[in-house]
């Protein structure tokens, strides 16, 4: 079962050699994992950033200069399979993740690959809830993801010793195993365990269809590398064109930092894609209710699907309203990346704050949380679509969204996946882009291990990336 | 007007000076500050924790052992005076607060006192709104748990340079002021600026009347010290009857792990406390929303005023439906101290979610933040009950809710402070305590001076006590 991965190997054998198998049943994963229980010996993290404010890669009414960075976590086992996970961050403070995450490895570190996942919702609570360091979030800011980082890590580990990628991993399972893996606390009222089983249970019809679907045409992806708020129009124009000459129909724009000039490149923008391409636009988080719901309705014109991060993603009920206003002009709500755990997704569902759910691979708590969403947004019929971009969220959201297709949602209708072009180049398994979709990853793992040359010269602030930065 | 505290310096004099000026106005106030600058040179914290799990101090359901920590921040100015300030942690992960307070110090050093509290909702939002660092909250767990340190300790120099306790340059401060003071950014759909003031203004009215009042009988406090969740019956029988003793008739029982056993507790102590006397239960946050509200149910025959914590500090939807589902047991429900910014107490206020505001003076953006959830709360109507206890959160909120009977709400019906009875010791202005009111302190400042010794026995993990307890 023990199988590496390794930089370019394409994992076709272990995918077929999964697809001839039924789901697998409790027991015989545990058969499968006793041959080797992959004991954690050690956990290594560290602070990799990339310079991209120098070229306003990123920027938007927000975030004016990110240098798109990640805590960076290794785990290494007793039998020498590694895992791989990171957490997204902005830059400045990511050695405060990593200080977080090392106050996590106490937890980690000792455990058995085989002792996590037979209990891993016990394993979730073990790192959310210890009674000193909950105090810090609980579930949320710094400590969630680093958290996150940490649980990435241990899914890429469980998905390598399965010889398999992340999502086949997922679909693979059986339902009540998936459910095992979620912590249910503060959900019930509005998904019990019972009813997250019903609804797996009743996604297994068609499900190989499904899969057989995604891996000859792959998941759709909109793109945001057009139009960044650092951009020129003459940059605008250029990229646009470049898109559509390689089969994007869907883009994002940033908006918010002056109405006039979003009115002006939306307009460039719409004209440039034409009228049956989709256009949505992307606040981050720019305005206050009322300042939202009057922007947006003089941005109505160019036909936005959504308006993504209106105002504070803290604020349910401000979503609401603005959900409210804005139906009449056929625009949704987005929110999502700064969402920060299950409960407030919950709630956001409950009030009909939004009509796109975009979950983050690294601010929710990995996997585990956001199967929890991926099945409330279920319930609630809201379509999922993704976070992506940053460095390494595309490699990772691509498995949680197959799996939400394949198992969960059964659905493409208003379904894509964010897809941001750069910063690939520094994983072993990059994502696939094939006429704008997501082509299913076969590696074995999450797909999140970065180059060990693109660490070393990334590592801040010691990298010779940074000792050049630093000298200028 | 420079005028550094010392330990035990009962500041009569410029609190009378105080008492004699008209409320300052901004150019005078200017003018008081020109004659010294105060440029912060420096920004030192350390990692200070009491070992209170070994004695279940502090225990409660969610809670199980913690050792009341703090991260501890000195400014030193050019000046010669200090600013200090703190955020309250339960132990573990006070080393990652740390490492964000370090983060921020970036943005304080080579700023002058002066500089800042000419433009403090300028700063306020420099802290909270870097563009790289806000991914990390926004506003909210450990880098908001740092800011509240860092502008504690700012907040703290500013009472100093005045010669005055925190309350009384907040009392004294003309409205326009407090309200420059307030980032107004996410809450203008429930409260503009234009509000603000009016209610400031309004609220003069009687200002020097409720002044005197409280200097003379202080506010009234609760009593969280005899029933935490890890004492024996025994325990809890002495302990509320010599809180009886000392004049104390509302007490705060620690419940949520074993329902027959808070059954138990419970009438234990209303039998102590009689049924004049006020119980509140507290269950930090053990249940899901339909268990909250059959537990509470069972506990109503005791009569508690509240039911705080019932369920996730981050679900408003839910403790707006425990609010509606116990309304006719006639139990309120309280939140606040794991509230982590005024966009969520907000949303507490729109949603009715809550009947008693719990505000937290280091886990809200220190008093920049709380001046806007105080002034929300007047506006719903709903009485503030601040969060106390832990270490130095008696000293610092003590200040708050001063300000809030004499400039805000100028009314104490069903309203009183959190109290906790152990750690004053380490302070070097104590709070004082009579006949189970909060005495207005006089000492200038914020009142979060730690003494030097006590931070260095309790340093971690150098200190002695830290030595010894690893040596056991």
């Amino acid at each position: 079962m023990f199988k590496p991965a390794r930089h370019g190997e394409v994992g076709g054998v272990s995918l077929q050699r999964s697809q001839q198998q039924k789901p697998l049943r409790s027991h015989d994963r545990f058969n499968l994992c006793a041959e080797m229980s992959h004991k954690i010996v050690n956990l290594r993290v560290r602070d990799v950033r990339f310079p991209t404010s120098l070229e306003q890669h990123g920027s938007d009414a927000m975030h004016t200069d990110p240098d798109y960075s990640a805590a960076y976590v290794v785990l290494d086992t007793d039998s020498g399979l590694k895992g791989f996970g990171l957490t997204f961050t902005l830059g400045k403070g990511t050695e405060i993740v990593l200080c977080a995450v090392k106050a996590l490895a106490g937890l980690v570190i000792g455990k058995s690959l085989q002792e996590i996942v037979s209990n891993f919702r016990g394993f979730y609570r073990l790192l959310t809830s210890d009674g000193q360091m909950r105090w810090l979030g609980p579930e949320k800011g710094v400590i969630h993801l680093a958290t996150a980082a940490v649980l990435n890590a241990v899914w890429d580990l469980w998905a390598r010793a399965e010889g398999k990628p992340l999502w086949k991993l997922l679909v693979d399972m059986d339902p009540k195993q998936i459910v095992s893996c979620i912590d249910f606390r503060y959900i019930t009222d509005v998904l019990t365990e019972e009813e997250a089983l019903d609804i797996l249970v009743k996604a297994q019809e068609g499900k190989k269809q499904r899969e057989d679907q995604m891996l000859k045409e792959g998941y759709p992806a909109y793109t945001t590398s057009c139009a960044w708020l650092g951009y020129s129009d003459q940059q605008l124009k250029q990229l646009c064109s470049d898109a559509l000459k390689s089969g994007w129909t869907r883009f994002k724009v940033k908006v918010g930092a002056d109405l006039e000039d979003d009115i002006r490149r939306c307009r460039l923008i719409r004209k440039m894609i034409g009228p049956s391409s989709t256009l949505m636009i992307d606040a981050n988080q720019r305005w206050d209710v009322a300042e939202a719901i009057s922007w947006v309705s003089r941005l109505a014109e160019v036909k936005p699907l959504w308006i993504e991060e209106p105002t504070s993603p803290d604020d349910i009920l401000g979503h609401a309203a603005i959900s409210k206003a804005l139906a009449p002009l056929g625009i949704g709500v987005a929110t999502g990346e700064q969402c920060h755990n299950r409960v407030m997704f919950k709630q956001f569902l409950q009030a009909s704050a939004l009509q796109f759910v975009q979950i983050d691979s690294c601010r929710l708590g990995s996997v585990n949380e956001n199967l929890a969403v991926l099945l409330m947004a279920y319930k609630f019929q809201v379509p999922v679509c993704p976070h992506a971009g940053g460095v390494g969220l595309c490699e990772l959201v691509q498995h949680l969204i197959l799996f939400d297709y394949i198992c969960v949602s059964a659905d493409l209708r208003n379904r894509m996946c964010e897809y941001v072009d750069h910063l690939h180049e520094h994983f072993t398994s990059p994502v696939v882009i094939q006429d704008a979709h997501y082509m299913p990853p076969k590696d074995p793992g999450y797909s999140c291990e970065m180059l060990e040359e693109s660490v070393n010269r990334h590592e801040y602030p010691e990298g010779d990336i940074w000792k050049q930065e630093i000298k200028k």
